[in-house]
Order: C-alpha cells, then sequence, then structure tokens
C-alpha cells in the first residue's frame, strides 16, 4: 500500500509482506503492463551523460505525433511518467466541481482533491461539473465511451470554460477508441508509454491538447524533465508500427486464453487486451489463495468483489497460476 | 537557446546551429558535468519493466542519507532531476518578495517568476525578504557563503515565515562547503546527482528539509516519479565514498591544468572543481573562435564579459582546446 493510502499494483515488496511464505519469484500479474517488453535498442552512453538534448525530444515527440495521430494544430508535451502529468492537471482547471466517471483509477480522483477542488466520482456525470476526468478504456472495466458521448462530454466542460480530462492508459491497442484525432475543443488527453511497451520503469507519458494547455504543462514540468534513455528509446519503440500490431495479436490471444482460466471462478466483468476484471463474492478468498501461490493479483478498495488479472507472461506463469486456481489447491 | 528565452549548456543543437560549419565532434564544455561518469553498473531488465518499487526508493534515499549527511529529523525526497524541484519549490513558500543571490543560475528566477512572486536578484539580501535563494557553491562564479551566513539568513527567513533555498548542485567535492549536517529551520536543500558522477541523462536530484515540507514535495511529484534505472544507479553511486574521493583528485588536477590555459586570456574570476569562469573584454571573441573550432563553451546574458569552461574529458579534446587558445589560432 502507498503512503497516501491509495492501493496500487506492481509493488512486490507488498505482496511479500502480505505473504512472507509464498515461493519465490512471485508471479506479478497485479498490474496491466505487458509483461512482454519491447526490445531494448542498444543506448549510447551519450543518453546517460548529457543533459537530454533538444533533437532527441523532437525526434519523440515527432514519432508520438505519428503513433498517437496528434492533428498538427494540437500540442504535445512528454513527461517521466503520465502519473506526473496527472498531478499536474489541476493546474489547468478553473475552479468548480470535478466529476470523475468511476469507479476507476485512483490517483486521477487522488490529485483532484489535494489540489483542493471538489471532487465526486460517478457513473453518469453531474450537469454541474465544470471539469470531467474519464479513463477510456477505463481502469479496471474496460468500459469505453464513443467518440460522440466524449464529444458531448467535452462540449459540456468548454460551456463552462471547463476541461475534459481523456486518460488513455489502455488505448494503444484499440486507436478507435482514441479521441485523439478529432480532439475536441477543452479536452486535454493522457497516453502512458510504459504499459503497451512493457518499460513502466523507463518512465514515459505524453498529454495532447490545446496549444496553451500544453505550454502551461511544459512550464510546469521545466527543461529535461524525460530521461536522455526514455527519449530513444520512446522515439524507437512508437515508430515501430509493425511491434504493435504484433503485439496487441499476441496479448489478445493471451487475454483470451486468461478469461478461458478464470471463467470458472466467477464472472468476467470486463477488461482491456492487457488485463480482465473478475467479480467473484469469494474475491478475498481468491486473492489469499493465490498470494500463497506466490502470484499477486490487484484487488480493490471499494470493490471488495473484484480482482483484476494482468497477464502472464511465460509458460511457467502459466503453469502456475494454472495450478493455485485448480479446484483442489489449497 | 530553450524556448523560455534562458541560455543553457549543454545542448549540442544550438552550437550547431550557431557554427555549422565547425568541426564535429564538438566538444562541448559548456556545462559544469562531470566529463569522466561513474561506470554504468550492469541494469536488470526489470528495472526498465517494472513499475519503480518501493524497496529500490527506499535503498537510493537510505544511500543520500549518508552520502549527503542528512540528520535523522530531516527528510529527503528524490526526483527525475533538480529542475523540476526547483518548478516546485514557490509551492512551500509563503508569499512576499524572493530575493536570488545572484548573479545565479537562472533558473531559480525563472521557476519564482512564472508562480507570480516578485523576484530581485541581488548580492546581498534585502531586510524584506521573505524566501531567500542561494546557490552555494555559486554557478557560475564559485563563491562560498559560511555556515554562519546561511544559518543566519534561514534565521531571517524564520522569522518571516519565509524559506531559505539552497541549492547544493556543486557541493558534492566540498561537504565542508554543505549546510545538509546542521540543517537550520526553514532551510531545504537540493543536491544533483547528475553533474558529479557524470550522469546527467539519468536525471536524479534531491530535496532535503523539514518532514513536513518535503511530504508536500512528495505529494506533488506523486508515486514513481524517478526512473528505476535512476534509483539503481544513484543507490550504487552514492554508496561508492571511494569513487568520489579519487573522482575529486582527478578533477581538481583538471581544473588546476584548465585554469593554466586559460590564463593567458583573462581573469579566473571563480569557479568549482568542475568549471572555471573567465572575465576578458574579448569574451565574445573568444567564445565565436571556440566554435569556429567545435568547443562550445557557456556565456551569459547577464555578463557578457565572462565564459564558463567545463572541464575536457580527453586527451584529444584537452589538445583541441589548446590549439583554439594558441595565440595564432584564427
Amino acid at each position: 500500500m502507498a503512503e497516501d493510502g491509495i492501493w496500487h499494483g506492481g509493488d512486490l515488496a507488498t505482496a511479500r509482506a502480505l505473504f512472507p511464505e509464498a515461493p519465490e519469484p512471485w508471479v506479478d500479474l497485479s498490474t496491466g503492463i505487458n509483461p512482454i517488453p519491447y526490445p531494448l535498442p542498444a543506448l549510447p552512453l551519450s543518453l546517460w551523460t548529457r543533459l537530454p538534448g533538444a533533437d532527441d525530444e523532437a525526434a519523440l515527440l515527432a514519432a508520438a505525433r505519428i503513433a498517437y495521430r496528434v492533428p498538427a494544430h494540437a500540442g504535445i508535451v512528454a513527461a517521466p511518467g503520465t502519473q506526473i502529468l496527472i498531478e499536474l492537471l489541476p493546474r489547468l482547471a478553473p475552479a468548480g466541481p470535478v466529476v470523475i466517471l468511476g469507479p476507476t483509477y485512483a490517483e486521477h480522483g487522488h490529485a483532484w482533491r489535494k489540489a483542493g477542488y471538489a471532487v465526486s466520482e460517478t457513473a453518469a456525470p453531474a450537469e454541474a461539473a465544470v471539469t470531467i476526468v474519464v479513463v477510456n478504456p477505463n481502469n479496471p472495466d474496460g468500459r469505453v465511451l464513443s467518440q460522440a458521448e466524449l464529444t458531448s462530454l467535452a462540449a459540456h466542460c468548454a460551456t463552462h470554460s471547463g476541461l475534459l480530462v481523456v486518460d488513455e492508459a489502455f488505448a494503444d491497442f484499440t486507436p478507435e477508441a482514441s479521441i485523439v484525432a478529432d480532439l475536441p475543443a477543452g479536452a486535454i488527453v493522457l497516453r502512458s508509454f510504459g504499459k503497451t511497451y512493457g518499460l513502466a520503469g523507463l518512465r514515459l507519458g505524453f498529454a495532447i491538447g490545446a496549444p496553451d494547455l500544453i505550454a502551461r504543462l511544459k512550464a510546469a514540468l521545466g527543461p529535461w524533465s524525460v530521461a536522455g534513455p526514455a527519449l530513444h528509446v520512446g522515439a524507437q519503440a512508437l515508430s515501430d508500427a509493425a511491434w504493435l500490431a504484433e503485439t496487441g495479436a499476441q496479448r489478445a490471444h493471451d487475454a483470451a486464453r486468461l478469461d478461458g482460466l478464470l471463467a470458472p471462478h466467477g464472472r468476467i466483468v470486463g477488461g482491456t487486451t492487457l488485463f480482465r476484471l473478475l467479480e467473484t463474492p469469494q474475491a478475498a478468498t481468491l486473492f489469499a489463495r493465490l498470494g500463497r501461490h506466490g502470484i499477486y493479483v490487484r484487488r480493490f478498495q471499494n470493490a471488495l468483489d473484484r480482482l483484476r488479472f494482468g497477464l502472464p507472461g511465460d509458460e511457467l506463469s502459466w503453469s502456475r497460476l494454472h495450478a493455485a486456481l485448480s479446484v483442489d489447491a489449497p
């Protein structure tokens, strides 16, 4: 559990503390990170030794503009992970109620509350909303809003001089779900690099929106916020459309395989290509059983009957998951 | 030149634009970055693929506490470079005049002005100052304030419920200049990793201060702000006191050698182990002559008669500098 009290996946120190007797190594299914990463290219030493250069940053942003289909009139800024952009977004919005379409990724609500905004998390945004936050596709249930719905939400925010935040952290494999190519006024879109490319430790994320909003984020970050190696790896990976297509097909196959394993244990209520959401009244028991087998999945403070499963990355992990889920497992 | 209009060193794209005919590769003496980096350790793939872990962050902070002699009662936070901490500092200070002991590193004044503070840059802080910023040792002239002077400035700020910011980016080789071990109330200290360890592209910096101030910086950064590889390399390098001692001696030798080369061309008015500051009425001519030889040094918008020279990193660079400085060079 993080210091801010939000449960996150991805930190095995927490798993080890919960299940000190579990066998090592852990199978970490607690995140939505692709378990088979983009192959790291050779990294010239100068990426480490020099301050990140303007030319490297320009190459990254050019690749990102093509990969995400950013219109020429929109701005884009790179940051050391999407998280810090989430922390900065409240600086861009006017005062007024913030509505988050939820349940969803908890860091959005946390950031707006820290900044002093009145935040409510609802299934449908209230009329009073000045700023609306949508994770699309949603984490953890995979819900996707249509372009028409998003455009309508953006128009609502624009009439209140507010902001529509669309977090597209899980849109890379479903580009038709992205609103970037037809970016409406008043919308700002977040894209994450680390999940799809399996390189979450690299720290790279983007914000896309009107040039004046993006300029304010850029000023808040200051120069050199993204590390040299991240600029280089990001530029190369985002230019590799063949890898993305092949990986998307492979992970979709894995997701279907995972559904097959989970089906006897509850109801799959959603997900994306990178994770599946299981609903079962036995969620707490199942979480503990998996933990004793050294398999870490994601539980939710606000939905104790749900567990999120990331994809196993190799056959040993698949077979350990299979064994732990089998009916006679202790 | 950066988009914000501040001249920085370290970006060879600027050098190439100024001197398109210069021979490659460039000798970049425009920064205060150690040209001989800490040897990169092997980096396990998991540092790239996983979200940066709480245990890796704890190991880094433990090493930093020892390296910087942080008292047990003080807090410390790691960030992806000191720059973003400079951008965040205005959130910690009350309203009221900000005085920066200058001339100094321009990003401090820039950040406070962006945040709406009235900023003045003076040689001695005025009585009206609520927040005072000191770069110590100073960049570019190497001026060092005594512990007594810093303690007195901190006391002044504390009586106004303000903040004393001490940027110790260049204190690693002169630990006796650091105020960290005797941290006065109301002081917050910045430490940079990339300069001393020659790994500026890694992005790693620290803030040290009262736990409540550090907690606010930590909240503003959010989780996972430092990349996995940076946590790992930083922890290893900051634990290596032998490397630091040997490197300090070698760079001091280099700095003396550089003074010898520069002496015929003006007056050395200051510097640190990692850079020297030359004053000469011929600064503009000398900058251009070096540029034509593919040697990039740092000039200053507010001191057109000064040039800052970083240390050459190999004998070829030394001999190219020597040739470019020789009296009959064109």
